[in-house]
């Protein structure tokens, strides 16, 4: 097992236990060895990298898949959720958000604004 | 003259001071009004709100810019100097375009890394 | 009250009467100000600039949320509904939404077509 | 009758013998001439050519419009549909969608593989 | 010869009588057929079309590419050439591209102004 | 060492064999351990998987890219370069970047064009 792999699972223990259980039930008999692939490399040689603290991390993440617009929307709900989990409030997350209007333009805030408060009131 | 635009004035002086005069010199006589409306939404409707401090806002951007593609390259190394002056470390700056390998592919990864790379040797 | 705000105001009462009492309903309780701050930026600060009608500006914005993508769905149906407002008609939307076939793709285009379908089958 | 449309009419009578029909009774009344122009152009004018076969063709497809990201689903569907038919297997097919996480980000790819494995399950 | 290629070849002698000959120059020689095939597409099969006058279509043409963003320069500069020629004047392109600030971000919209700023200053 | 680096190498010898030395030599100074990363990630996890030929895998790239817009013309042009070295000829390098004109439109495909005549050229 991979150093990115071992860190990737251990900060995913944080963020999202069974993340990697879920992709590997979903993805594994199509593409083996898809949840790990991905474990190690978004959470072990990104997420898990010393140089930024993890709650501003996921608020970036939010920013960019809110201007990549709403074909994102099923990644931005679950990144919600770990943006959540790493410290950050609902009122932050929304900020970043509708900044994004200046950059990916309205329809992406708005777009990304409903995927938000859908996310707050399931919650 | 609109709060908004009062705001977003007052921003400014902090970040980059003769941003709405360098807009005002190149754009105003092709669209009457452009530097100050410019300037009344980005920096007085977004990032002068309450809610998110500068520095997080600005790396949120800096990860939106990257995300977007190398497309906005003009626009990003602007940032990056933003970013800079609203407090994150090179270091930061880096790790967060290196984040959206995941989000925007690789190619726009690595050429927000070259814009970045740019600004820092030009600095 | 800035002049944006009135002139954009102004300009809704002929588009679309209600949209920032709806905007004001859905996000103003998650976003203070955000209703008032769309309407002074996209139909006080561009819509209501003077050089150029009405049902070209309206026509144009068709054909971009249409070469950017079934991502903005809601936002293309509700500027078709503007745009027959603005006084262009349904064959005028539909080759505007066509044309963008060459610059969007033919994805970008059929999602157009299909979302105009639907507006004008409900109307 | 030109013979590109000649063309793209005998590939389809292999790929999908009923596309032109279905979107000729979709969207003709819309837009005259629609169905036929697609088949001129994107099969006559493309698929028809020499050069390339039509298997490797089809993959190429799979990967842009998964590169594209979610808002071309429906041309997904279809072209994974039309891939088979080509004489790609579902594996191929799969492998083409995850290795998109490299130049689309993940998810991009994420979104491409649920099409595929939704059109698989529908088979 | 198709009718949609006689009538593209009509529409580009009034707006860039060259252009399929310089495609033809250019590409025909990698790719046989490559201009031919543009001209009855895009000129042909759309710009030709009855249902809205030129002029409209150009500057939603306009509209569409600098929404798609900077990578697009090239056609874009080419674009704004043919909307002069079909009687569009300076002020209307410019309004078209700065509205776009509202649905694909402002810098889309300042890399519009600039191609627009450097074509009319060429001119 | 994880084994997709071992495979991502190997693959490399074959198609850039100096390609990590670049990376690291441009980027690990900023990022550190970038350039391992790259390569475990995109050609370990991807190109190296079982299930798909290298050539194939290698023209779905330049579709990709090709689609996803002028931006990525630094990509594109590298990926061509590996493309020929996995196998294809310059012949179908360009039926698949023309192909791409139907789902990212013209401009994309346009600029993909002269991204591959100048590779061609300086070879």
């Amino acid at each position: 097992m991979s150093d990115a792999l071992t860190h990737g699972r251990k900060l995913l223990a944080e963020l999202n236990p069974n993340l990697e259980a879920i992709l590997a039930a979903r993805y594994d008999a199509h593409l083996p060895g898809m949840a790990e692939s991905l474990v190690e490399w978004a959470y072990g040689r990104h997420y898990a990298r010393e140089g930024l603290d993890l709650r501003t991390r996921q608020l970036c993440t939010i920013a960019a898949l809110t201007a990549l617009g709403g074909q994102t929307t099923p990644q931005l709900k679950i990144n919600i959720a770990h943006t959540r989990a790493a410290g950050a409030s609902e009122a932050e997350i929304l900020e970043v958000i509708w900044q994004m209007a200046v950059y990916g333009g309205m329809p992406a805030a708005i777009n990304g604004l409903n995927a938000a408060i859908e996310v707050f009131e399931a919650a």
